[in-house]
């Protein structure tokens, strides 16, 4: 298999591992056994664990900016409910994947007081995600579709924080109420009130 | 030191490891070092680690309600005031703590897919908040300090899930911000809007 192939192989299988368990207990023989990788070739594609883990982090950035992306390309709809389907579908994935949460939230929770790194890296992708749902904001209230008085910058940190919260809070009912009330009260009551 | 003594200063020593640490790395010796208790005697108080660990979230339970019945039975403020009071109470602690999060939704994060008795207790423990936080809305709502709109056990579960992720979020940035704009988006947009 090619470097590249393989690389892209461990650092998928990883992500799997790492959204149920966290990076601190995602056992570097059990990626390559995962991946049907040589054991002892972990080196030869990364410089450390750590490397690795900010390796798979960038990978779980990435789904998640492709995300919103793709929901955001979406003609003939208001921006409002683009955003809206961004959060759904990151949702449903959790869902899917037995109420494991958003990845990047768990790791926030595991490694934003125990690796430095790591947490600069986390609040950059999350400042970058709160940024662009900023700008997504300030495209819908000058389309008149969200009250004046909301504050993009602001609706967007509420918006990624609130649905984090929501996502922790689903990992103990294993239902999916505390999504269907942020999305309820969030974009019904506060963006879509007239 | 009498029984009951050495099993709370255990306890206490073991909620300051578990907030900053998580449970499967709080080491048992650790706790018993902290408390200057021989080794050895931690299974006179306790039948095993997940029993300890039990024993300590029901002491952060305790802390929480304790702070939100204090912050309730102030005098002369709208109970909209008081709830908020209750979350800056909180959010300060976890400041003051290095912004190491909300014990109980840490321990969500961590323990929610591992161990179903913690995901249980945990639950019980976040439903009953939302259900007195339901009833202080309720309460709230009489006395015509919120719009007739807002749904109270709705609201509740908003507000719990919404702080708790404003606090991870907070484990990132360091800073208080996510908190600022929980509180002025969800308390004076939300219930405090006329």
């Amino acid at each position: 298999m090619p470097k590249q192939q393989t690389k892209g192989l461990l650092l998928s299988k990883g992500a799997e591992i790492m959204h149920r368990r966290g990076f601190q207990d995602a056992g570097i023989q059990e990626v390559l056994e995962a991946a049907s990788v040589p054991k002892g070739s972990f080196y030869y594609y990364f410089s450390s664990k750590e490397d690795f883990g900010l390796q798979v982090i960038d990978l779980f950035a990435e789904v998640m900016f492709q995300t919103l992306h793709s929901n955001m390309d979406v003609a003939s709809q208001p921006v409002v409910e683009k955003i809206r389907g961004f959060f759904r579908e990151m949702t449903d994935r959790a869902v899917e994947n037995g109420y494991a949460g958003c990845p990047l939230g768990n790791l926030s929770q595991e490694m934003g007081d125990v690796n430095e790194v790591f947490r600069q890296k986390l609040n950059e992708i999350f400042s970058r995600l709160e940024q662009e749902l900023a700008r997504y904001l300030r495209e819908a209230k000058a389309a008149g579709e969200i009250p004046d008085q909301v504050h993009p910058m602001q609706m967007a940190v509420l918006l990624v924080s609130s649905w984090e919260g929501a996502l922790l809070r689903m990992k103990l009912t294993k239902d999916t109420v505390p999504f269907d009330i942020f999305e309820r009260t969030v974009f019904n009551d506060l963006l879509m009130r007239t």
